[in-house]
């Protein structure tokens, strides 16, 4: 059976897995990415991992694909990113080659979640749409005409820190009013915070001794008015930001995928309301809203198999 | 001679040309739009005075294009363009070729701005920019890997149309703070008539019996204050919005086209300034800020002549 390798490098855990072509996860591993200092150790553990699985099987390698945080396409490296241990730009695609005779992809966990919603999830037939991830941060991946937006650099589809507040939330980028400061799974944190503070009602919240989303979502299905209000707000700012975003790219769809995401019709539901509020009149009513398909425990190992499966493939 | 035709329909006139490769005008004519109540007298008018031009040389025509307002692309219509006397639907290509049997393609005006950038501008060699025209309104044409961004509906690029201050300025689209309202050639007019109205100081905006793009940018040159000021405003609100759009596209360069671009470093200096103000820091000194060096007065004609000759040829 032909596979390709996906392969999610994560600040804490690495996980891989061999991908056929109908995106079905054959095998399955997992490395301690923390535990190798050197970014050479960590790739030859995972290359010795990989050829392991492969040695009682008829496994035939197509290819390798690679969502890291910071990746870069053109350039198959991760530069300088700030949730990794390995500091600098580390030359993965390079190193990867070192230990298979195989291509090898790199590119961000969200370009790779936008390439496989296109290959095995719900954008499978579509060629322009945008997937957004809402966990701790929000990152997108943008296809066009079928193919991912990499940009002149390979670092296009930021939508996470597109300003939507000018003076508004401090942002880990340092700078202030980015999307993600307000629809992300903290930032739908920060917004709860931050009108508990004043609130004068009473609110199934306030009897939290932790703020998540999950826990604003539960508080929200059993009715209690901050918490339906929280994600009303929520939905304003990513509403807001998808407009703006329809009138430059034109999607069929855009996809929300990860932590908040899970949430469902309680964040979908006014993101969509707002979406439309705020919208072009040329572009409303046309532009559906969709929660991934993709099961999010292998969305990411999905998602860089595809990024190999599409490559070698070629356009679908 | 190989040449394309290159038509640009204007809500009161229509201009045509005959485009060499090298992107030199042969020939040129224009008809006035309003005349023809009837888009199929229109397009045989146009194609008889072609056809006339043709007669006497050894012009071999290689295919049409036309920039015309709400032109789509995928479907080769004018869909209800405010500015023109047709109403509804009309599908522009189809009347074409009653009349050439040649390949023809539409788009709207600023997309072919971007395609004759790409083959005969400042973008030469270019694979992934932005034009921004600031005229009437703001127009604008994402070129991404060497191709423009239609969109699903081939309706993409609508820069003009995202919000840049919620509950701002009244836009002619029916919403309010679309950045068109701000940066154009009627935008920093609106800026001069609010800012007149309060202003404590002397100004020689206060002496014009008029107030036009062109005559802020001369009171400005000439060291005005509050002139200067104008041109802050609006480059701040440009420079913003392009921050937020390059963090989508990540750009190599974007290029200012139109009436309020012809001010020159007035507009450029303070909308670079801020755009590198907002910008996320991975994007950060990396876009370029430019002038269109294409002829303003044949920029149209050579847009849509340039729109045929790139799928004449191919990618580029």
């Amino acid at each position: 059976m032909k596979v390709s390798v996906g392969i999610d490098i994560g600040g804490t855990n690495t996980v891989w897995g061999l991908i056929n072509e109908q995106g079905q996860v054959q095998v399955e591993g997992s490395i301690n990415t923390r535990e190798y200092s050197k970014p050479s150790d960590f790739v030859a553990k995972l290359a010795l991992d990989i050829k392991n699985a492969l040695l009682d099987s008829t496994f035939e390698l197509v290819g390798i694909g690679v969502g890291a945080p910071n990746g870069n396409y053109f350039k198959g490296t991760i530069e300088y990113a700030p949730n990794l241990v390995w500091e600098g730009i580390i030359p993965l695609q390079k190193m990867f080659q070192a230990h298979f005779n195989l291509p090898i992809w790199v590119t961000n966990d969200a370009n790779a979640a936008a390439i496989g919603e296109m290959l095995f999830g719900v954008a499978k037939g579509m060629k322009d749409f945008i997937v957004v991830t809402l966990g701790t941060g929000l990152g997108s991946g943008f296809v066009v005409n079928g193919e991912v937006i990499y940009g002149h650099d390979g670092f296009a589809g930021e939508l996470g820190h597109t300003i939507v507040e000018r003076n508004g939330r401090t942002c880990g980028c340092s700078r202030k009013g980015c999307l993600e400061t307000y629809a992300s799974a903290t930032g739908i944190v920060r917004t709860a915070k931050e009108r508990l503070e004043n609130y004068q009602g009473k609110s199934l919240l306030q009897e939290q001794a932790k703020i998540s989303s999950k826990i604003i979502a539960d508080c929200a299905n059993q009715g209690d008015a901050l918490a339906l209000e929280i994600f009303d707000y929520t939905g304003e700012q990513l509403g807001f930001s998808l407009a703006n975003t329809v009138a430059i790219s034109s999607p069929e769809a855009i996809i929300l995928f990860g932590g908040l995401a899970n949430a469902g019709a309680l964040i979908v539901d006014p993101t969509q309301h707002y979406m439309e509020h705020y919208m072009l009149n040329l572009f409303q009513n046309k532009v559906k809203l969709l929660i991934s398909t993709v099961p999010q425990h292998q969305a990411a190992i999905l998602g860089a198999g595809a990024l190999a499966w599409k490559n070698v493939n070629g356009a679908l």
